[in-house]
């Protein structure tokens, strides 16, 4: 065969058998995963393998690009710690930690929306009383945050649990730091009428890590890896669905460019600037600084099996 | 809204939103990938993020499926090293690096066919004359090679470089051993007619590294990790597409469940046994040891953007 003869396109007959060798391989890894694991384990191998292929087939992904795809993945295992989880901010700047919760959190009646959960949340955070101060030392501007939990009939959930985590006015969280501090996270309970309130920081915006290859790839696509301002819920009660959320700063000029697709409208909230001086609702000097105050409803739909039924059926 | 509500199917309408958000954050992250990187990589980056998306959406993963994931990855990361390619193994055992191959290398006249590269090339081999060993004392039975090196056209192809690797009769690579010995590798060239031989070791069957996640993947589903007796080889000449490739040891009870899908019908080789004290091809005395002989005759295509466009075209 010549060279010239290579510039044209393939015979049909020939085309078609290259289509018929890629389908046999697939089929041939599919049938591979058949005799083991759960029903769902197997189903869920099946999409995996026919969605990883037809990526490989759509786009005909060279050799070349294969290697940069491992190399990819390897420095992100290598720069993955038990405080950096590049796998995480990957899912994270791809939508696919967005997408994910969407799926799961269907919309029922009025249930607050969720967002990302984000690779910052630490078990066991400090607890705090209703109108604490979760700043444990971090440096920000304070913040009256406070609200109800409610159900989606309406009805209080009193000791609803809340979990509340945000970075410092620097943009770091406490994990971030190397002296093993804990700042700026900590729960409270709802009391008997589903009221919280606490003291945080005023959310500012910051990058998630970017001296990594998740960060190479939002700079090679032009992206900013800055996430809009914002102050991390977990929200949970008995036979409720578990909230993971945030609440965004209005005005914060961010809001249309998050790095990790976070952004809801209904999640956005008024952080009201309150002038030195201003009379704080629980009396606690503030020694003349500026705060903030937001409110911050929270509706949780019923959880359990029922829920996952209605996922499945759509 | 009630449990029972809960238990019935939502109303189209809302199933109907739940489709929309779900296909506008897909839109809005291809939108994110828009504005940077080449043409080719804002194809590659759409075309992931579709399928990505498509596959959480399909399955409606959990986020409990979606933790286990990031902490699979997170394994396979801590797990690699220079000499233990994990990605590679998980590419190789879900068909993606076979499907690699197979989109890279489209039939082309009788050229042979490719298979998987696998974790163990190293660049720098030593250079052997024809005829040489390259077993560098590893293990293993003597094996003769022989064949030609061609294009497609059936011209010989002199000085087409050879390099060949496989595994000790203990089924290790040298490069998993760690006193960095070098064994069972090396390159030569093939003659002014396009020859080559060389002495070789038998290749017997071998599991590739299992005790780490994607072992224990392969072990829920019951896969096996066994590969296929095999030699490896890649095989290079001007302005001809290098063939990454293996030759199979016919008979081998596991050429139907290679567990990387690497075997092709027409790598399958006789490795014919040759009796103790059968004479030598090269007068090489083996002190009466049993040995085999095998011939492979290469068939290398063009290369080059004239390939690549006939891949384009399919």
């Amino acid at each position: 065969m010549s060279i010239d003869s290579i510039d044209a396109a393939p015979p049909a007959t020939a085309q078609t058998e290259q289509a018929v060798r890629e389908q046999a391989l697939v089929e041939e890894v599919i049938r591979s995963f058949a005799s083991g694991g759960s029903d769902r384990d197997r189903e869920v191998m099946n999409s995996l393998v026919r969605h990883l292929h037809a990526f490989i087939r759509d786009i005909r992904l060279t050799e070349d690009e294969w290697s940069k795809a491992i190399g990819f993945l390897t420095r992100a295992g290598h720069i993955t710690t038990d405080t950096r989880q590049e796998f995480v901010l990957l899912s994270d700047v791809l939508g696919a930690s967005m997408q994910t919760i969407a799926v799961n959190n269907e919309a029922v009646g009025d249930a607050t929306e969720a967002t990302v959960f984000g690779p910052f949340f630490v078990e066991n955070a400090p607890q705090i009383d209703i109108g604490g101060d979760i700043a444990g030392g971090a440096a920000g501007e304070p913040c009256w945050v406070e609200g109800t939990v409610r159900d989606t009939d309406g009805n209080p959930l009193p000791g609803a649990r809340i979990e509340v985590w945000e970075a410092d006015e620097d943009g770091f969280y406490d994990v971030q730091c190397s002296d093993g501090r804990t700042a700026a996270r900590a729960h409270l309970f709802a009391d008997k009428d589903g009221r919280y309130s606490f003291w945080g920081l005023t959310p500012t915006p910051y990058p998630i890590p970017y001296d990594g290859p998740v960060g190479q790839m939002l700079e090679h696509y032009g992206r900013s890896p800055i996430r809009a301002s914002h102050l991390h819920f977990m929200v949970s009660a008995p036979q409720k669905r578990t909230l993971v959320t945030h609440i965004f700063v209005d005005g914060c000029k961010y809001l249309d460019r998050d790095s990790v697709f976070g952004v809801k409208e209904s999640l956005i909230k008024e952080f009201a600037a309150q002038p030195a001086g201003t009379p704080t609702p629980d009396g606690r000097d503030l020694g003349g600084r500026e705060w903030t105050r937001a409110r911050f409803d929270i509706v949780l739909p019923p959880a359990g099996p029922s829920t996952a039924t209605a996922t499945k059926t759509s």
